[in-house]
């Protein structure tokens, strides 16, 4: 086995969707322009924007600061890193940890903020008797904070590391769910409501999950490997444990899978005529389909004091 | 455990999509009524109709040939059902035997018509040297020779006993294959090529599987039970497999990926503008997007010799 690069022998990876292998330097290289290139594509970056990464220290969100952080040093773009603290004992720590020394080796702003500061609560709290799937509660609150701790910086974009499989679990539960409306917000960049979302980037939609992997460890890159303690049994693992045992016979089912969705979401929108209901949440002010957005929904749904919210979040 | 539509203690259903609790008859009766009124609300039949089923002997097709009976009877349409020999030696002799006592005890005008007479070849024969998969070929023919049964016969409306279940393989098949054109195929009633192609329509769509072989037990209806030997293993089988699984804990996804691919549709058939290729085949002379439908392409690829086609399918 050569690499059908540049012909070393130590080919690290067999690419069934495309035909390659590659030795570690040409995976790394391959990858980082196909991620620079579906940048330039869906016009994720801009010269001049501040873009604020959710940094959980996984391998996702470590990959894809370490190529923004390529960016950072051609003085294209400012960075700056935010790890959330969802409240998980005994995994999160470590998570903040990573994401801490990476920020400090790369010399990228960094910090921390608690979801028990923003909502009163932990997700540890919150699971000792929910109501709801685990993902359904922190996947709403991320994107709450990541929103409102952009705002607070003045950044112009938000970085998260979904990949390639992340965003076809994301469209084949909303497939099976019926969910229209939630399938017109998936793609490379959200929708920004008008311009009062921050959009929200995906640099690595269309790397798999196991070249991420491959990456972070090609690269030598220190990341936090554990598997969130709340993910088991979800509609979204079912679907992920599925899609990556059909790409085995069909190594190309997830690009196709995507570029059949891009398709659908354009026939979607076009037929919306701007139907997209978009209004403000009375609570904290983010943008919001009905009257309280769905975080200020779940923390009042929780019964959650209001005295537990920190006065610097309301 | 009691009926809670006639308070029978007999309960054989636990219907969980709807928190039904049915016994035999009423399970039968509100079956029968939700395909009737499918039947309605989708415009599959108009009284005076001449309808053509494809009976294969199994579960599906004898049941819905077992309601199609109950209109022919009523005096609201003509019947007739084709029962299409694929040549699969040691499975489809039962289904034929099955779907001949069945007509023959209703009365029902019934023929037997052979792939080996219409293409000149045999599955058994395909599947000794595939290019594809045999379910790719076999639905390809068997809707072929539908199509110009119900032609011979002057049918107006062909009905065959795809099922939930079905349904939603197809959907998600061809979302994860991206097949947009395929997509825009799928329905209660298929499209009908400008009027060239006879509808074939679907009664059982919106009955699941499950139901179906349990509405044939309960009305002791005699079918051919078992699977097709070819069938494992496929695409198809494989996400039918997961759909199940997913079933168990969510009893109405099947239900809403359903209804979602119908909103899906409309916008994909809109935005389409009338831009689906539509032509006919140079051979048959059956409706075709390409110069050569589908049928006659796979002909020509398994080079059968022009002589093993039986003249009068020429």
């Amino acid at each position: 086995m050569q690499c059908t690069r540049c012909g070393s022998e130590r080919v690290i990876i067999n690419r069934k969707y495309s035909g390659q292998m590659l030795c570690g330097e040409c995976f790394i290289e391959t990858t980082r322009k196909k991620v620079m290139k579906d940048i330039r594509k869906y016009g994720l970056i801009e010269r001049g924007d501040r873009v604020l990464v959710g940094l959980s220290g996984g391998k996702d969100s470590v990959m894809v600061t370490d190529i923004l952080d390529e960016l950072r040093n051609r003085n294209i773009i400012e960075l700056e890193a935010v790890t959330i603290d969802e409240g998980i004992s005994g995994y999160r720590e470590d998570g903040i940890r990573a994401a801490g020394r990476f920020c400090a080796e790369r010399g990228i702003p960094h910090r921390v903020v608690k979801l028990k500061d923003y909502a009163g609560i932990t997700l540890d709290e919150i699971m000792k008797n929910p109501s709801r799937g685990a993902c359904t509660y922190c996947g709403v609150f991320r994107r709450w904070i990541l929103n409102r701790e952009a705002r607070k910086s003045g950044a112009t974009k938000i970085a998260t590391g979904h990949n390639l499989d992340d965003e076809c679990q994301a469209i084949v539960m909303n497939y099976l769910e019926g969910n229209l409306e939630n399938l017109t917000r998936i793609g490379p960049v959200t929708s920004t409501a008008g311009g009062r979302f921050i959009p929200k980037i995906k640099p690595l939609r269309e790397i798999p999950e196991r070249e991420v992997g491959l990456y972070v460890l090609a690269r030598g890159l220190d990341v936090h490997l554990a598997g969130c303690p709340y993910a088991s049994g979800s509609f979204r693992r079912e679907i992920g444990d599925f899609l990556k045992q059909i790409s085995v016979k069909r190594p190309t089912i997830m690009y196709s899978t995507l570029r059949g969705f891009d398709k659908i979401k354009e026939s979607l929108i076009k037929d919306m005529h701007g139907g997209r209901k978009s209004g403000t949440c009375l609570i904290c002010g983010e943008p919001s389909s009905g009257r309280l957005c769905k975080a200020c929904t779940f923390i009042n749904e929780l019964g959650v004091n209001e005295g537990e919210v920190h006065s610097d979040y309301r």
